[in-house]
């Protein structure tokens, strides 16, 4: 299932994907008015905690839909609705892996050693398609990061990397954008990857069932249609399961946590001379099965 | 005002202490019971973004219960209440600034630089009193650190110093507890800031009125009541109202945010041979005008 976030007339919706159709199931509207079901979540995070039953229970809504005469007015046209993050606000701070492609370790001037940890704001979530600025008074240095990215389902620590994906709920796609100067300057990266807009994710969040082998995925970054990044998941250092074992030592994780997993080899600093994100430019980031995340700069 | 948060049959409420009483005025069933207000918030953080008028509103909660006949119904004594941290939860990681005393930074083997910044789980809250684990299965280096910590009141972003205490709610204390080993081993020092129980905060949140002074106060930590820390904010390399505009520079901040200002001289890493958390001893923290922060560990 393909899920995605929305706004429209200032509430916040969500809903899956209306299969062959430009448009989203309008799920909240369905359930108030056919009352399918005896409860349903009102906000996705918490939806997302139900883990695969919330999917089970988007299904019962859609199908109660498509066999009511009044169907259309359950769905929502990509048109006219505004799109968010799929998830347009985390629980705490979105949690990245730093270093995890052996080639992106290197252009980065240092070799992939211990699992690495930085965390982003949930103020810097931004939505595909969402024109998002550089920065240009605060760095002359604004990068992109191509990731795949983990959504948790299950609350859990301490996770044998063997029962990892039971606490995964599906994935999206992100960009992790960073100021390299600030990212320098600073030390940790915190500051350097929490600027406004710099975590744009979606368009949708696919559900795992749908995506059962994420080491063996295609990430492409391309910035005004040339390739700068055509990694493979297959060549992370920590796979998904690792990683979601690696950060539950230390970290109790939580639904609607998101992992980005990692940027591949291409990233603008890894060029000589550097190609840093410019006005005008379109960073697309593609991962198959999930779709692209599209945003312009200014 | 000195506002806690404390937890009673199940539910999380908040109010003020009882002057001169150990009790803490239960402010939402004053409400309640005499609808003094047209609206009040149910939850610490919601009346936090309320800035000043939050301390107004419940200033005239409690001059409405003492002049109730039945004033004592309203209060709630501390032997009966299961204390929190003062913000149970903050909206996004806590915040906190590494090596902003220059003598702690030379006992950490780096001088102070330029502005370090990085992240704790809100996972890792916990309150006073609370009996908090060392992780000897994970770390063999559990150290303590005392800082004084800024509660946001106001949602801003690029914040002049001039301003800053305008966005200041109010003040707690907190130790930022730190597996050194793993805050070494993962570079990044995400991982080892954010075990279960380390961000003990509280007991209160004073709020600014009452602590105009924030760069004159003094930070004493004790382990078994031997003085380890005892340092003067005065001391800062980055002063309160500094931190709060240069982390406004990449960071949105938003009402119930915490930031904690950093560590004096006298963690156990700077003794030779170092003196670790060991199971048994009790940390206390004490900066005057808030009160003594005070965990068991085992």
């Amino acid at each position: 299932m393909k899920l995605l976030s929305y706004r429209l007339n200032d509430k916040i919706y969500f809903g899956p994907k209306v299969k062959k159709e430009e448009a989203v199931w309008d799920v909240l509207s369905i359930q108030e008015t056919l009352q399918v079901l005896p409860d349903f979540p009102t906000t996705i995070v918490e939806g997302i905690g139900l883990g695969m039953d919330f999917v089970e229970q988007i299904r019962k809504l859609v199908e109660a839909a498509l066999k009511d005469e009044n169907v259309n007015t359950f769905k929502r046209q990509f048109t006219e609705i505004e799109w968010l993050s799929p998830i347009p606000r985390t629980p705490k701070n979105i949690m990245a892996v730093g270093k995890n492609y052996a080639d992106h370790a290197k252009e980065m001037g240092g070799v992939a050693q211990d699992f690495v940890v930085f965390t982003k704001s949930p103020t810097s979530i931004a939505a595909d398609e969402q024109t998002l600025s550089i920065h240009a008074d605060k760095t002359d240095a604004y990068d992109y990061e191509g990731e795949l990215a983990i959504v948790i389902g299950k609350k859990g620590k301490d996770i044998p990397s063997k029962l990892a994906f039971d606490y995964v709920f599906g994935y999206t796609i992100a960009n992790d954008l960073t100021a390299r100067d600030l990212q320098t300057k600073h030390q940790q990266y915190f500051l350097g990857k929490s600027l406004e807009g710099s975590c744009p994710m979606g368009p949708y969040i696919v559900t795992k069932d749908e995506l059962p082998h994420p080491q063996e995925l295609t990430v492409v970054t391309k910035v005004n249609d040339e390739i700068r990044q055509n990694g493979q998941t297959s060549d992370m250092v920590f796979s998904v399961e690792q990683i979601i074992a690696e950060i539950s030592k230390s970290v109790i994780l939580e639904p609607g946590d998101v992992i980005l997993t990692g940027t591949p080899a291409g990233v603008g600093k890894g060029f000589n001379p550097p190609k840093f994100i410019k006005s005008g430019d379109i960073v697309k980031v593609s991962i198959e099965g999930i779709g692209t995340l599209v945003n312009k700069f200014e």
